[in-house]
């Protein structure tokens, strides 16, 4: 089966790799793109001689079997649902919502009209973290007390966002800075390796460098039901040249797990020594997943609920910071 | 000039290795030593062939120079207070006080008397850190944004305390668990590694293993006046088998430093490259320097003011903990 697939809007910096990705598979066909910033539209729809759409509506009748939505946060709602409606399936860009309220609405708009969603927690998907996971989930490094995770890149300090990425350092179009866009990598992370739920969160988030008008850093610490602390860091604030951008510590009972310089390591007592797991090769994206999923009837690793609990922990560690307060959870 | 010493106590365990290092230096005498449990006393006096004084009031008759004290936490003002008055110069272990307010009571006792004063910060001269320092020093790293201090051992995990340590884990003798005999460290570095002030602190303390009725581990953020993040996590629940118990991260505009398992590396974009800098050699320790004080007038790397700031930003963590809401300093 072809998957039909539509863009809807190239302001999101991931478009572009959006487009690339899907023109490589053989088993997609790219029906053409819509943006209501006609000039950014047009650049794209030309550097990929994709057909642009006029309007959404137009569009929506194209008939695609799924939308990438890779507008401003603050427009993901007002696309979805007019999407959903037409039964298309989505892919829509992290964070799904400016706010956790957002979020839920996105949710229930999806579960409503029953269609197929993911977000871009590719996170989940590379090889290093399903490695750890699964080291987890084996038990090899016993009872998880803290976890560490780093989602970093020097955005801010090198004055990435400009023209037509600028609306990432504008709230009222992103929600949040660097902590909610890196962050929320970090918390959904989180989530997957422990396999646990968030019960508290407090934190700092800040404005280092005072090149935007926005938050690009801040640091949590994230209390899980079965006792873990997770240590969750991120912004636009760090220098990482030949570093991995989203490194991890965990601390177990019976072992360890680092993911640094040197590649995913890790160590348990039950084994006595530092082993170094041989990794899977190719890497699927979520979006992948998806046009798997309409085609084939595949599982998705990230869904709706992922994605509104990930939000959730990074509105927690916002309202900590602005409230001054540890945040319990769940908010809703 | 040889310095003459006189040891308090042997509940703490670097009591043993603070006697083996006075026996190793030609410059000092050890007079003897008192412990308020006369059978632990006994037992290491034998093992060392050490002078055991009936009373404090014998040792302080015996006029050391020098006294350090190795007791229960709880005990270190009396015996302070006891031995300033003498005129006797104090090496204390870390943390001075069970709480902020003892430690500035034991502050006002040393700077009334005017005795020289210092305590087992040593971290602070480990040639990683000392390093560290001067490249920040440099500016090789620009302004900071954000620095991680790990310090952690298995101690809880694998029920190290018992017998004569037990009272680690007593909080009337210690005054905190895990977070504060590690975190301790954790923040006198970031004091060291920045050579600024913490403005704000919010953590979770916790007890993850019950296997002490104390906590034995913490995670906090800790904003400084320049408006850099330090995330401090210290515990006695992390196995790190082959890994080093402090290692170090520090992002700044213009550079990154890294202390993993590869030891010390920076990057710094004025040179465009990871640099791996020579360290130093020896390793002394704050009792050497504070020897050394005694006999050649030299500086101390650790004075008490350095005891009561770091013991101030543990306090604030546990505050924050068990009040729900982030703190500012100073608290006094």
């Amino acid at each position: 089966m072809v998957v039909k697939v539509a863009l809807v809007s190239f302001a999101h910096v991931h478009a572009p790799g959006h487009v690339e990705q899907l023109l490589k598979r053989s088993d997609v066909e790219v029906l053409g793109a819509f943006d209501d910033n006609e000039e950014r539209g047009r650049h794209y729809a030309n550097r990929y001689g994709l057909r642009l759409f006029k309007t959404i509506d137009e569009l929506i009748k194209a008939k695609p079997d799924i939308a990438v939505i890779d507008s401003e946060t603050s427009k993901h709602k007002y696309y979805i649902e007019l999407l959903a409606e037409s039964s298309i399936h989505l892919f829509c860009e992290k964070p799904i919502g400016v706010n956790l309220k957002d979020a839920l609405e996105i949710s229930n708009i999806v579960k409503r009209h029953g269609v197929l969603f993911t977000t871009g927690f590719n996170s989940r998907l590379n090889p290093e973290n399903t490695k750890a996971r699964e080291i987890l989930s084996s038990g090899a490094l016993g009872k998880v007390s803290m976890i560490r995770v780093r989602v970093a890149h020097p955005g801010a300090i090198d004055k990435w966002f400009k023209d037509w990425s600028e609306w990432f350092t504008v709230s009222q179009y992103s929600g949040g800075g660097g902590f909610l866009d890196l962050g929320i990598h970090g918390a959904d992370l989180l989530r997957f390796l422990l396999n646990d739920e968030a019960v508290e969160v407090t934190g700092i988030v800040s404005n280092f460098t005072g090149n935007y008008n926005i938050d690009d850093q801040g640091a949590a610490v994230v209390k899980f039901s079965k006792g873990t602390l997770g240590i969750l860091d991120a912004g636009w604030t760090q220098v990482l040249e030949g570093l991995p951008w989203s490194p991890l510590e965990i601390y177990g009972e019976e072992g360890s797990l680092i993911r640094v310089e040197l590649g995913l390591m890790y160590y348990t007592r039950k084994q006595s020594g530092w082993f170094k797991p041989r990794l899977q090769g190719a890497v699927k994206t979520t979006l992948d997943e998806l046009i798997d999923a309409v085609s084939k009837g595949s599982q998705l690793s990230v869904v709706i609920d992922d994605a509104v609990k990930a939000q959730e922990i990074i509105e927690a560690a916002y309202r900590s910071s602005a409230e001054g307060r540890v945040i319990k959870l769940p908010l809703t």
